[in-house]
């Protein structure tokens, strides 16, 4: 029998979420074999059988006969150490791909079915391709609501669950799209100033101009361990940290790594995304918040509507208490858009500042409200009062504070960017419409999340009145290059429009 | 303005059909521009733009900071010298993955959308990722058939298109599926005799066990270029070459580079991958085979005459003169599976042996007399009758031997390989089915069509009578590990099923 055997040897190339092996080209394996660059194939040592994609190499100081490279991340996932011994074969195609054709055929898919991927995914055997494959063939409507149950419930199994051995334990999340909604770091201080239970946990942005856990960052380290989390929610019964530590709902990570730069989302994955983490992280009850409006991510009421609906079906039959909120997504919130500038609006709130952004106060107060009210003791009803009543009496700002110090506390600097462009109103009238993805888009040129400092600081909001020449808002950069990227695109559409005031959309139920 | 200039080196990498460029994890660049592992990055030099996807390296031996290390399809594409300095920026996803995303949304596509989608694949704009994004996108039913049509056109304007200068250039193309199906080795020699300009190129298998070229192969040269292609079919009005040297219809083989391990295909596809090909190859002329039978690609009628609308609705609109038969696919065509053993069966077949597979034979006078009958002079239903002509008269194996001389003989061995399976029937009974794939996969798990001697002898065909321990096949192979793994699946099935008279399957209208 051919001999398949070769010699571990690590390659130092991060080939991000993908297995890469690499074989020299007059390596008697690779020519025995038909192998071809870019075949998949399984290497076995001990029992352990890891797949990875084949590129072929011309250069022995990269790998030589008789050696199999390994990309870091395959390294990682095999598990010997270099020099071992390993076998290699031709991979077949994961089995589960054969449901993933089925979809594509139009057929149904069972529980089992979703089970398979999701367990073949977790173990890296499915390449970015064939990811693609996946989540095309069940975006959109592809999918019925008891196959969203599968895929969540098989999402969720793919990984740890957390047990906070507490019969409550709240968690919000809002569904994104609108820059400067950093509700999460005043929700969070609020009910666990009431004493519910509520580790938050965040993802950083990816495509926004910042997540919570960028936001966080400015004022406390948010790279927590799984066990500071704990200990950490044990003595605040709240937290605000980076989620990246936990091995939770890892297939979620890694479908995103390949949705994101597709530039695909739909519903039923997104729902299956977010309650799949949600459960992992170990919550019980959870609020869900989709802002609709003309530039956010769910533009009209029937959308917004039917979303509620695939949250509601899929949250009951997995144990979860959810509610969903439908919020006003007609522009950003708050002033500040980037971490710097949002964690000033945060803490300008939390400290009663008469110029704190009212829509972000009122907003938090609300989500907390509700959230509050999922204590079996609290009245229906009565949760926005208890939340005011909590943060104009200064217990949320101590709590956030004890969070800060509890985490790690960051010397903030409030300071914006030094670079600093002003944008003026060319008309007089009212602004009629604020473009989220605009001002998202012109906030990330100008550098955030990676630079703290930089983003958008908004002067005036929908509604306001304004003459020519006002100004409207500054952009703030840290660096000439991402100044000027920010300064050509706003000149070119500064997500602003100004008009007569019949044409302000005032209310919700018109999307 | 951050200075995004480095110089480039050249990895010699084989990264198959995809681009992608090695940075040091401390390099400068690298650091400031806050990419990451696989994002996509646009490599500019001398107005020219190459798009990569972006792996990190934490090992100098491999790239130096200062460096852009380029796999080799990267460098190729690039075309600039190692050392010049080139500069590097995100790269967005290519625009007309716009196009894409609206598919998946479920809205029809333009003629525009279709051919910027083939401009960007062809470019190498477009990952892996993105291909099966689109494949899957405009699989099965999601194409009608004028999106058919613009992508067809699409994929025919994306390379070159060869010109004969003839009214009438013929070509023959079989769907495949039907292990033995060789009968392009026949229809050229026959209608080249008859005078018809028939430039046959093919491919070599790629799941089968054995394409023409790789049967060709065991006869004479196929890899020939363009130049001594045209030289040869002036001088002998045809050829049987491999038809990977020309760059026709590129966007097609990058295509089947994702759908083939993916396992997709899908009718639309199918139409779409084979005109375009053969339109840029110059055909005026097509004949399309379309096997029906139980273990075919096809195994409906009604599938079958969908399939032929959408041959014959595409291929009017863009000139092809097209004509599509429906065959018997309920078996293997001939004795022989694998290179040479079809060899053999095909020289049988051209001497005019009365030992020659005669379902070969029928099938490829009836093929080769439609094709005849392209030719204004010949009166219709004449085919037939002129091609057995040619055949019987010896024409035919002088046209091929002449083929085989132009084209460069090869020293032909029709004697298989050493080591011999017999396989034996268990019962008394008829031959009432045999399974194509299996029969493929034991002649591939054989060796075909690596090893040319390897593949599957038959003995017995549909209908046959037998009498237990009557021999029904052997399996050849060259070495002993690929004759194990044949064996073994042919113990386990040996893709023949033995029955009553009355289960032959008899007419292909039941299907």
């Amino acid at each position: 029998m051919s001999n398949n055997t070769l010699q571990i040897r690590r390659i130092a190339i991060d080939t991000y979420h993908e297995n890469v092996a690499y074989l020299h080209r007059d390596c008697g394996v690779y020519r025995a074999e038909g192998f071809q660059a870019l075949s998949k194939i399984q290497i076995s040592v001990n029992g352990s059988k890891v797949l990875a994609v084949l590129n072929v190499v011309d250069d022995t100081c990269i790998v030589l006969p008789g050696e199999l490279g390994l990309s870091e991340q395959a390294f990682a996932q095999l598990d010997a150490t270099e020099g071992s011994l390993v076998t290699v074969n031709h991979a077949e195609a994961p089995k589960s791909m054969d449901a993933v054709r089925r979809k594509i055929n139009g057929e149904r898919l069972s529980q089992d079915d979703f089970t398979h991927i999701a367990n073949d995914i977790v173990d890296a055997r499915y390449s970015k391709m064939e990811m693609a494959a996946f989540l095309v063939a069940t975006g959109q409507n592809n999918l019925d609501r008891d196959e969203l149950l599968y895929l969540t419930r098989a999402m969720l199994e793919s990984g740890d669950q957390m047990d906070w051995h507490e019969a409550l334990v709240a968690d919000k999340h809002c569904i994104g799209g609108i820059p400067g909604n950093r509700t999460s770091m005043l929700v969070v201080p609020i009910v666990a100033a009431h004493g519910m239970l509520i580790p938050k946990t965040s993802s950083r942005a990816i495509t926004s101009p910042a997540g919570t856990a960028d936001t966080m960052e400015v004022l406390a380290e948010v790279n927590l361990t799984p066990e500071q989390l704990h200990d950490i929610v044990r003595q605040e019964r709240g937290c605000l940290a980076w989620g990246g530590t936990a091995r939770l709902a890892p297939v979620d990570d890694m479908l995103i790594s390949v949705e994101r730069p597709l530039g695909i989302d739909s519903q039923g994955q997104m729902v299956a995304s977010i309650l799949s983490k949600k459960l992992a992280a170990g919550s019980t009850h959870l609020l869900v918040d989709i802002p609709i409006g003309p530039t956010a991510k769910v533009r009209q009421m029937r959308q917004a509507l039917a979303l509620r609906k695939l949250f509601e079906f899929v949250g009951d039959r997995l144990n979860l208490h959810l509610e969903v909120m439908i919020t006003d997504g007609r522009q950003p919130v708050g002033r500040g858009i980037g971490p710097t500038l949002e964690a000033r609006d945060v803490m300008q709130v939390l400290q009663n500042d008469p110029d704190a952004p009212t829509d972000l106060r009122q907003k938090s107060l609300h989500l907390a409200g509700r959230i509050i009210e999922f204590d079996p003791d609290v009245r229906g009803g009565q949760g926005y009062a208890i939340a005011r009543d909590i943060l104009e009496s200064g217990r949320a700002l101590v709590k956030m504070n004890a969070l800060i110090r509890a985490q790690g506390a960051k010397k903030a600097d409030f300071n914006p960017g030094g670079l600093c462009q002003e944008v003026f109103s060319t008309r007089e009238g009212f602004i009629t419409s604020i473009d989220n993805f605009q001002m998202a888009k012109i906030a990330r040129l100008a550098g955030a999340p990676m630079m703290k400092k930089a983003g958008v600081d908004l002067l005036k909001k929908l509604g306001d009145r304004v003459k020519k020449g006002d100004l409207l808002y500054r952009i703030h950069a840290e660096f000439p290059a991402d100044f000027m990227f920010a300064q050509q695109l706003a000149e070119r559409n500064n997500g602003y429009l100004i008009g007569d005031e019949a044409q302000i959309l005032t209310s919700l139920v018109e999307l």
